[in-house]
């Protein structure tokens, strides 16, 4: 088995790539882990220009030797070339797995909207630097090389369809050609360093969106480091989940173990069982 | 002629009000500007809780006493109240002049798809504060109380259909009941505090939606106060905004003398002259 890594959004250091190499060889002997050259890439923002990004993702996911393509972190920078890596991938693009979460969100939604390959959100190279990030980068090898049922989101079950992702990327795909049918399906959303009115904010816009009140309901995954405001909004957001689901008769369904840390579990986009 | 001031964000100090007041006196001699209670409330993030934020809104929209409805002041918090808020309105709303900008932009949304009043972008009350922000208010009340020309934003001319939002306001109402038709407008976009990353993001998402698309071109107005980002974005936010007008399609109309600072000039939706 052949694992592509490459960086739409932003670079990862050649450390990060080794120390993820030697895991793999540890717990997923016989896995390749290929990391390209682009994932080590500075431009301004981003792990390479729009165009270097964008080539590199869609030579790795047309690439028939490459079993699954890890994206190598989050950040910013894969909205910009979505649309065009979409309309570029081939028949071998949709023989893959594609794992990873945050800005990666904007590619995972438009895969699945087009039924490109099995998508899904969850831990990927980049999270090794985080406190025990190991443990999520050995998860996320679990699943990918032998689909290992404790990697997953415990809620997932026999049938359940499902979707997760980053709450401001989710509300800033909506209404483009990025958003995906989510009817029936299970949202699990999550955030880090937003403020709490951000997140009300962008879960009146998300619960407000018709094709996602068709959802069959909401979990919420962690919002972790959410900067202090002046004056404190005075709810949590379980609170903010509650308040926004109950307005737009969307079922809240408790919470997820997702989100910007080492626990962060695998959520396969559509029906994982 | 009688103006009532309310607050569906954050709350203001009546040593505003009285300030504000005293301008009135001076430079629209006959005005009343009429501050309701609610503006000096506080609850957690709020002027006052949702209901006393809305009660406050449609009581003073509901008046035939009252000649004008201006936004005490932004922060967050309209979007609360917005769809509750237009459903209790009655014909009294619909002979009124309407005028704020930042949060107020998911009201003024609201009432333009709605057809009711007459909306516009411009100083609110608040803008006392900032350097120079008596001449904003002095603004706000010459085109409030006599319609003055020199008030505008200079682009206005016979004929051309406008809006004006704040970016990330704006982005956060698309797809809600509170998007407005602007097929055919000249859009105007500023915005404050945001990471140019951020602004990036949201052009993405304004500019991919297929009924924006309609617009006849976008404008830019300010963005100030943009923090410091590790690594640098790289990027002007006029560099942003004609990357994303390309893209789309949109014709990129320039520079509007709109923003969050004392220069901010009135933006009337629709046709002004």
């Amino acid at each position: 088995m052949r694992i592509g890594v490459v960086a739409p959004s932003t670079p990862i250091g050649r450390d990060v790539a080794e120390r993820v190499t030697a895991l793999a060889a540890e717990h997923a002997p016989g896995v390749e882990v290929r990391f390209h050259e682009q994932c080590f890439l500075g431009h301004r923002h981003f792990a390479g220009a729009d165009r270097v990004r964008a080539d590199a993702f869609v030579e790795t996911a047309n690439d028939p030797q490459i079993n699954a393509l890890w994206f190598a972190r989050g950040g910013y920078g894969s909205c910009r070339i979505a649309e065009e890596v979409l309309a570029r991938l081939g028949a071998a693009a949709g023989d893959k797995t594609y794992l990873g979460y945050s800005d990666a969100g904007f590619l995972l939604a438009g895969l699945y909207r087009a039924g490109i390959g099995k998508v899904a959100h969850g831990p990927m190279p980049g999270d090794l630097r985080r406190e025990n990030g190991g443990a999520a980068i050995v998860r996320a090898l679990s699943w990918l090389t032998r689909g290992e049922p404790k990697a997953l989101e415990p809620s997932l079950g026999s049938g359940v369809k499902a979707a997760a992702f980053n709450i401001t990327v989710f509300s800033q795909l909506l209404g483009t050609p990025l958003q995906p049918d989510l009817q029936g399906h299970v949202l699990i959303l999550e955030d880090v360093s937003e403020y709490m009115y951000r997140t009300d904010r962008a879960l009146f816009h998300i619960t407000s969106n018709p094709a996602v009140r068709k959802v069959s309901g909401i979990m919420l995954g962690r919002c972790s480091e959410v900067p202090q405001n002046d004056p404190d909004f005075g709810e949590t957001e379980e609170e903010v989940f509650r308040h926004w689901c109950t307005r737009s008769g969307i079922a809240f369904l408790g919470r997820a173990d997702v989100g910007h840390d080492a626990d962060n579990k695998v959520v396969p986009f559509g029906s994982s069982c």
